[in-house]
């Protein structure tokens, strides 16, 4: 399974940290890359790549430019676009379907999107019709399509891991 | 069940939004109440309050001045510490654990937490041991709990509600 995330409308100040943190649950809940889209944001890409150096992995990001043709594209190559919105289906019916295919996109907002994304979107996905945050319904979304089985991946190469521990730190040098 | 969340080093413009986001996934995936430690911040209260009048519930935000007093007192009062971190015990483990008591306060942190949390908390507990979001962790954890039943939960008075939808948005006015 191949999993892309497309993050719409980053705005350099205002969603530096929302961005990290979803590029973060991108990563760690198994998806393969982040795409981002508006403001380009060199210091976010460091903080991720430190992060993949220090922990291990093969996750990227990148910045897009022109998201509707990306998502064109994305689809003709037959990736099936997942739409987050609190406004959507309730993902546990969703993510039944949504996992059967081997190519994903997940489209998520931080302005808010433009109508045709409703409509271009193969799934509209909501994470209970509530709201709360693009970061904790990303990683409900990959944890149902994962099946909980994402908290268990391993990352190579890293310079570190960590072994749970109930209570402290327990640190691997690798 | 009663769950608090104890929100540790909120810093006025720094965490605005990761924190209102924190209270929003608290809200959503079925907390009781927020308690935030560190800087005051009057504005968040609001948007929240503006949260709650409009979607409904009956969660409460507040600011507390001194959280090793306040874990004391909770614990004596027979509330369960869950001290969420990358370092802990993996969640689906614990949450098995967590779920038989009544009364539970969730510690997250923003900034580095003092050490003495790891001893303090009756449960340290990693969502994946790999750095991600609280607000992800405080999502998987609350999911764990409320074994999934929590993205069904109903919210009264509010003056809006949704309906799922396919494509585009079913909003129902109450």
């Amino acid at each position: 399974m191949n999993i892309k995330i497309l993050r719409y409308g980053h705005r350099l100040i205002r969603d530096k940290r929302i961005t990290t943190h979803c590029s973060l649950v991108a990563r760690t809940f198994g998806a393969d890359e982040i795409i981002i889209y508006g403001d380009e944001d060199e210091k976010l890409k460091e903080n991720i790549e430190d992060v993949e150096d220090k922990w291990g992995g093969s996750f990227k990001l990148s910045f897009g430019k022109n998201w509707r043709k990306d998502c064109k594209k994305l689809a003709k190559e037959g990736y099936k676009i997942v739409h987050l919105t609190m406004y959507g289906l309730p993902v546990d019916e969703a993510a039944k379907e949504i996992r059967k295919h081997k190519k994903i996109a997940v489209f998520i907002g931080s302005q808010k999107v433009p109508p045709e994304v409703y409509s271009l979107a193969d799934y509209n996905v909501a994470v209970a019709n509530q709201p709360h945050s693009e970061v904790s319904s990303l990683a409900i979304l990959l944890d149902r399509i994962f099946q909980g089985k994402e908290l268990k991946k391993s990352f190579k190469g890293g310079k570190i891991s960590l072994a749970p521990s109930a209570e402290g730190k327990n640190i691997l040098r690798n």
